[in-house]
């Protein structure tokens, strides 16, 4: 069987393969033509040789090279948008617009060229001068980065475009590419547009590479490889664990973008106020993208009464009406149903949805469970299983303090949302909940829905185990996503011709210094 | 068996133990009379509940009160000096002066007034304002700290007074403090000085507390436990990894210090220009402390030839001549013999020592041991087995090639120094040397012994693993070893008024913030 084949080393060669795969029309169902290889040890160990032979120059390379590189390889994007929102469009079944080409395409370009301002000013290597001690030390590049991309972001989050790429390379490191394997021909497009962006700005080959599948055993070789620096993975928690043991064994570092419930808590003073006009946002919210965003309100947390009753009918008749999107893929149809099963198995009462969409292809209806706290906290594990998709869990409890139980056993997530009245009657409830929220989540909303993150440096797309690895870190926002895939390098008595230009005394650009206690 | 008692929630109480323990004075090998509790789950558990209430408290509290508290505790320090050094030298076998009483205890009160200031500042939480989008961010409290503090700096890196214990306060997070069984006296009295600063401050009653030792089982439970957010570990590779795993596979946060063999590379220039000088330099920097600090030089990298036969000569007389030191305990004593043992069977030639010191108590003969390049190729994982104490290994390379040949096989270490010669002569082999060594390593030097860590914010005691378990932290410098005991926390749309002051419009302190891509 010939296969498409992979990136290495800067050419298109013959993977040496154990098998291959094809990706699957959601919309249809259907398979799609193209055949993929999963990839045999010998070409990660190809693609780890070539990685390293490029981190040996990107390491010590001037920001503005690496800074050229990335927005050449926005411009081509660009230049190639038409295409790669065909191909998403036909993997993903996402709507070409506005989603693909008005919302995802240009907010990847956009990464990609605050990560080039970032690469060229520096400001994200906090560089530290300590004159009296001759003692200097900054961030730098940590060697060669592993992507896992997810499914739901093929352009914005995939592996050789998004944001883990675009920080990695800002870095200094050569990034290896794993194509998702729901949209395995839109990454090689983007694989393409790198390439020709690598030749044309004169970068190493190895800067950036692609394989489109292993087997898990060895992608946990992969991780965990001497070579490695550090490995950024977005996507399932079963897959994402298996590579984090891998990768904690060898005491290389991993972030994770795992799952993620984002609790919404409506304060009964919110509802009392405009009850209607959140059941609109959080309906829009919910249903955005058919549910598949890793901040999707998959939990809300209402107090009983009459106003929560007439919320709960208000959005469980807008989950009715509006149509069920298209799923990812096959596997999130399933995977979405089995969510289902588990919290209906619970005990979740199941107030809209869990069957079948009326659409074509990859389809669950809209859905809507509800469980009392009470029955919440008898398996709080348990409800926190994340229906990724069209869905949401309801818990509706009788008191602030059982409100306060149920946030107490909550996992780590991305994001956690409160909603007050504004005229200060949810005040004393709210400051029960808010600190215990506070420590469960990366970003506190008010008043708001989690989904849209904002590519801003305020950003933080994280959060405490497991919605990540560890809660020091961002997966969005420049500059502090890069430092991901840097470490930190201390220079105690090196020679002034030795330091790196940011440590310099003669330094005169632009990236501010922490200079004998002071930022300059 | 009545043993001292523990402190938790504020007070000092019997232990619920499981057994108990004596430390020895290892300047007579006899044990001390104090008996130790070895305590069971129960009163983790006790410290658990007590630290998760300090903490809602201190998670919130002002800059101010923490810094109020940790400079009232450095005081208390001064007041008791003369107790702590002569409980210290009875437990260590460290030298009263200048060792503990004018080096390391003003180091201790320095570092925890240095993070008072930062605590009172904000300085470490990186406050990023982004003012169209309405999101903030900053690092905040992460929550309840185990510092498990090592055997060789019973003030400075102590469970209940060094960096670890100082950095985690000074970001709002109690502290949980299991004592170094070799100097569990020496805990017992900061923890007393540190609860008399509690209850002058008016701290809750949990923001320091003390436990002897556990079970290992006990201590995996205790760092992986629920209600922990972080970890700081200072000590053993063989318990730190066992902690590790325990840790990562709760998903919370544990920072490392392993071991380190600090390479040390003379360049042939530098030995023709000052051999002699360089030969005192090295001898000094590794028997002082008897070689009992984790920059000890416990390797180092030679170019064979006729002046390092006698750089060898004169620093083999000069380990003769040596008296050798007092080592910190018995077991320090056993592992040095076992390291002796472990490289010498993988080959190297024993230059002087390996045998009993002549000294009373725990003893080991200054040693140094040789191997050529060839030799610790054929086996780099052995060869690099730390030998904690004075001694070192010499490895004597052929060429350039195989000097980088064996920096490529070393693991990740805290330092690594390169010596050159003043005339431009070695700057091709060390351009070649160098890019190897940097990612290798947490803090590189120039001409420059690596014991001796300063307390600066440019210094990075940290490194790639296995030296530490994450690359991008210091131990040593402030505000920076801060951030391990941090969370990044977005406010996205929060209220003015539900703002930590840092982060609202109105904030006219002293740190630091990023606001609108500017640093002002």
């Amino acid at each position: 069987m010939s296969t498409e084949p992979v990136l290495i080393a800067g050419s298109w060669r013959e993977s040496e393969k154990t098998g291959f795969f094809q990706s699957a029309n959601p919309a249809t169902g259907k398979l799609l033509p193209a055949h993929y290889p999963i990839s045999s040890w010998a070409d990660c160990e190809a693609a780890l040789v070539s990685a390293q032979a490029a981190f040996a120059e990107m390491r010590v390379m001037p920001g503005e090279k690496i800074a050229a590189f990335l927005e050449a390889y926005a411009a081509k994007i660009e230049v190639r948008a038409e295409e790669l929102v065909a191909m998403a469009h036909l993997e993903t079944a996402l709507p070409k617009s506005p989603r693909l080409a008005d919302a995802e395409l240009p907010r990847t370009t956009g990464q990609l060229r605050q990560a080039a301002a970032a690469a060229r000013s520096g400001v994200w290597r906090q560089a530290v001068v300590d004159k009296a001690n001759n003692i200097r030390a900054c961030f730098g590049a940590i060697g060669p980065v592993c992507v896992f991309g997810p499914n739901n972001f093929p352009f914005a989050f995939g592996s050789a475009s998004g944001g883990d790429f675009a920080a990695a390379i800002a870095a200094g490191n050569p990034v290896i590419a794993k194509a998702n394997s729901s949209h395995p021909g839109t990454t090689k497009l983007f694989a393409e547009a790198a390439l020709e962006a690598v030749l044309e700005t004169g970068m190493p080959a190895g800067t950036i590479q692609m394989i489109y599948r292993t087997s898990h055993s060895i992608g946990e070789q992969l991780v965990a490889d001497d070579r490695v620096g550090a490995t950024g993975y977005t996507g399932s928690r079963g897959a994402g664990l298996a590579l984090k043991r891998a990768a904690d064994g060898a005491g290389k570092p991993i972030y994770l973008e795992l799952s993620s419930v984002n609790p919404v808590v409506f304060l009964p003073g919110s509802l009392a106020e405009k009850g209607e006009a959140l059941a609109a946002e959080f309906t829009g919210s919910c249903l955005m993208g058919t549910g598949q965003f890793c901040t999707n309100p998959g939990m809300i947390v209402l107090f009983a009464g009459e106003d929560t009753e007439a919320f709960i009918a208000d959005i469980t008749k807008r989950f009715n009406e509006a149509p069920a999107g298209i799923l990812l893929s096959e596997s999130v149809r399933k995977s979405l149903h089995e969510s289902h099963r588990i919290l209906t198995g619970a005990g979740a009462e199941v107030l809209c949805g869990t069957g079948e969409g009326n659409g074509a292809g990859c389809c669950v209806a809209n859905t809507l469970l509800r469980v009392s706290g009470a029955a919440f906290l008898r398996d709080a594990e348990t409800m926190q299983t994340e229906a990724f998709g069209n869905s949401s869990l309801i818990v509706v409890v009788d008191s602030a303090d059982e409100a306060a139980e149920v946030l107490e056993k909550l996992e780590g997530n991305l994001t956690g949302s409160i909603y007050s009245a504004t005229d200060g009657s949810d005040d004393a409830v709210h400051d029960i909940l808010e600190p215990i929220l506070r420590q469960k989540v990366g970003r506190l909303l008010n008043d708001k829905m989690p989904t849209g993150v904002a590519v801003s440096p305020a950003m933080n797309h994280g959060g405490p185990y497991p919605a990540t690895g560890h809660p020091g870190f961002t997966a969005v926002g420049i500059p502090a996503a890069i430092l991901r895939f840097a470490m930190l390098q201390s220079y105690d008595n090196v020679r002034e011709s030795r330091l790196p230009a940011i440590l310099r005394d003669d330094y005169t650009g632009p990236a501010q210094r922490f200079i004998d206690g002071k930022w300059q």
